[in-house]
């Protein structure tokens, strides 16, 4: 028998063996150290480790600083009796069949609500990345732009859940991968090409917004459709909580995709794409080709429900006390660490380390009751390892003093000035 | 200004235009006829149109034979209830962060649960296409085998879940389509490549099982490793619901991996991934790079609550009066109309009719009480044309016979020989 075939893979948009190679190392350590696969009982305010974690004590309480739900609007009374509500009245969670050719109005309900509240045509999906996979590929061969397949130039630093549709979006148009928010590179490739599409993060994982204006500007200029995953500042930021990049973009139209994951500041399940001016038509085109868009399972009656309830927020100047109390929560930590976050409104600081005691330091913070996310090389690039801490209004100022004090004790920069900052 | 570069696309694992350019035509067509974009409140046996469609009437009522909750689990009071229970006792939906890192024990509770049930290793997921998305990239690169990337064989049938996922899929190995079923095709790639790994429907949702004792074999001769998408036999069929391919398969250790959703018989949200024999380092693999399975959305409470009620049920004799109630049911419209599926337990029956007559066929089955999907060129082949009827437990003797009645009416071939079946 001759020896069989093996097989050299292309690699030209990922790569298993370097992701998985370098990145397990990551996550076994983060483990080892208690910092990663940690199973907790949640209370609302602490949680509480649950037996069967090798390196993690039963039982250790610890605040839950690694928590996107910056408006502690997932624990909202309203939010859950919102979900079991619609659940009752809907008597399903889901009914089975795609929603192109029957379905029954819960998921209608909600869109019809976020499109009032954001102002535009709302299209939900069970998830942000479900949404990309479904309409990233349509954007590539043209039909949600004027029909010319554009260049799609994905932004290195767009989530994984953007840049993992690369291959797909490269069987239908040319994709290439630009430095971040290289303006100079996608106003060439303008000049150069008939159509471009530019896929990045609204607002980072990692704290930073994308140059929304100075992107209008070449959607102005040369047509450029921006893609935008808007997930972290949605609820967060903006009048009603619209976001970053509809607070700030003058471009309003179907040059401008938006997806959010309601799942974070928003507190429910789920996730919607903000459209505007697009055709009866091409909504269509959306809702039956836009991949698991069109299969059978929606997002259920309790999301449904609970979304109903949170946007129904969004109405009230709760909103605004939830969001200046974040404020009040970011401000508070900004006067005790400093960070390259400081001073902005972003929920996320990332709290410089060094490769070498970084996930000592996550260690010792856990220890002292608070998760933060440790993140390192091979995550990021050496030399700017750090603690990842994401705020959120429920935080107490009796948590993040004492939370700010521990990170000084494991080698933070303590704020230039500290002052009092009430709370 | 010189002309600006358009694209020509490679085109080489999918085309939007093609897709769309026919697919787009058969929706137009379905929603002229009022056989698509049906929205409709449901009560639980049946649907009544709500206001706003063009050409459906408002108030129609109409049962719904083209759901695929084939038990009526959907609609179960223990399995609304349990969703509604978990959603107050987690007291969230969600609870935001990547489950690698931290989370409730709630995904958890359900994965046991539905170990137990199965037998198996169960990683939960928010839906089939999520998990498929996460796991095939995972299988190319060699990382769910024993690290020989195998050439992927994938169904032309498998469904379109599966088959979006080519793209990203060559990016890691070789990717080649087969026609449906050929096991001389995967037998001579078996020969010829180290490693192989098919990609099939375990349940087809035009009806039809895979041959998967003739696969065992193949698994056996060759270390084939196969990736079943069984979601149209959960539930439905099999001691405690465990489906077609865990009934059949000898096969139960790495080498088959099977997907199924849990909103169709099972009557819930989500889905699973069900394995065998693999390690812990192998599972954290899957959890911690299989795409979206780490993302910080997991399955909602309300979702598991439901799921653990529902899994109740399929250890209860309750399981198989529900699935004895659906084979009843079939037995019944296999008496009245003929179909290729006659005889089969398989929930799923097309109905045959003309390319010339479908739609209007269609039409007169919706307007006599009973929504049945059409498919017809070009979604299925010229000369295949045909409406699918989805079987379920719930549906009354009387629906059965009326339903079978207007289709004998519009054209379909009665049974050959039509025998009482006592309901």
């Amino acid at each position: 028998m001759t020896a069989r075939k093996t097989i050299t893979p292309t690699h030209r948009y990922r790569n298993n063996d370097k992701l998985i190679g370098i990145g397990n190392e990551f996550w076994d350590l983060s483990e080892r150290n208690g910092l990663a696969g940690i199973v907790a009982d949640y209370d609302g305010s602490v949680l509480r480790t649950v037996p069967g974690h090798e390196f993690v004590p039963d039982g250790h309480e610890f605040v839950n600083f690694s928590c996107c739900s910056y408006l502690d609007l997932d624990s909202h009374p309203k939010v859950v009796e919102g979900g079991i509500e619609a659940l009752r009245r809907y008597g399903v969670l889901d009914h089975c069949i795609a929603r192109s050719r029957v379905q029954i109005p819960a998921m209608l309900e909600l869109e019809n609500s976020l499109g009032e509240l954001f102002g535009a045509q709302v299209v939900c999906s069970i998830a942000a990345s479900t949404a990309t996979f479904g309409l990233l590929p349509l954007i590539a061969s043209g039909h949600l732009g004027d029909g010319t397949r554009p260049l799609m130039i994905f932004d290195k630093n767009a989530h994984i859940s953007m840049s993992n549709v690369k291959p797909v979006c490269a069987d239908e148009t040319e994709v290439v991968t630009s430095r971040h928010h290289d303006l100079d590179f996608i106003e060439d490739a303008c000049k150069k090409y008939a159509k471009v599409a530019y896929v990045c993060d609204g607002s980072d994982s990692l704290g930073g917004y994308a140059p929304v204006a100075e992107l209008a500007e070449l959607q102005d200029k040369y047509g450029l459709l921006v893609y935008y995953d808007d997930s972290h500042s949605l609820s967060a930021y903006g009048e009603r909580g619209i976001g970053y990049v509809r607070t700030h973009s003058p471009v309003l139209d179907e040059r401008t995709i938006t997806v959010v994951t309601l799942n974070k500041a928003f507190g429910t399940s789920g996730a919607a794409i903000v459209l505007d001016g697009h055709s009866k038509e091409t909504l269509r085109v959306i809702e039956r080709f836009g991949g698991a868009l069109n299969y059978s399972q929606l997002l259920n009656t309790a999301s449904v429900g609970a979304g109903l309830a949170s946007a129904e927020i969004h109405r009230t100047p709760e909103l605004k006390t939830l969001q200046d109390k974040l404020y009040g929560n970011i401000g508070l930590f900004d006067s005790l660490v400093e960070t390259d976050q400081s001073g902005s409104t972003f929920p996320i600081r990332l709290v410089p380390m060094s490769d070498t005691t970084v996930i000592e330091a996550g260690r010792r913070v856990i220890e002292a009751g608070f998760y933060v996310s440790p993140v390192f090389f091979p995550i990021v690039a050496r030399g700017t390892a750090g603690l990842r801490v994401m705020m959120r209004a429920g935080q107490t100022e009796e948590q993040i003093r004492r939370l700010c004090s521990v990170l000084v004790e494991v080698g933070a920069r303590p704020a230039p000035r500290p002052e009092e900052v009430s709370a």
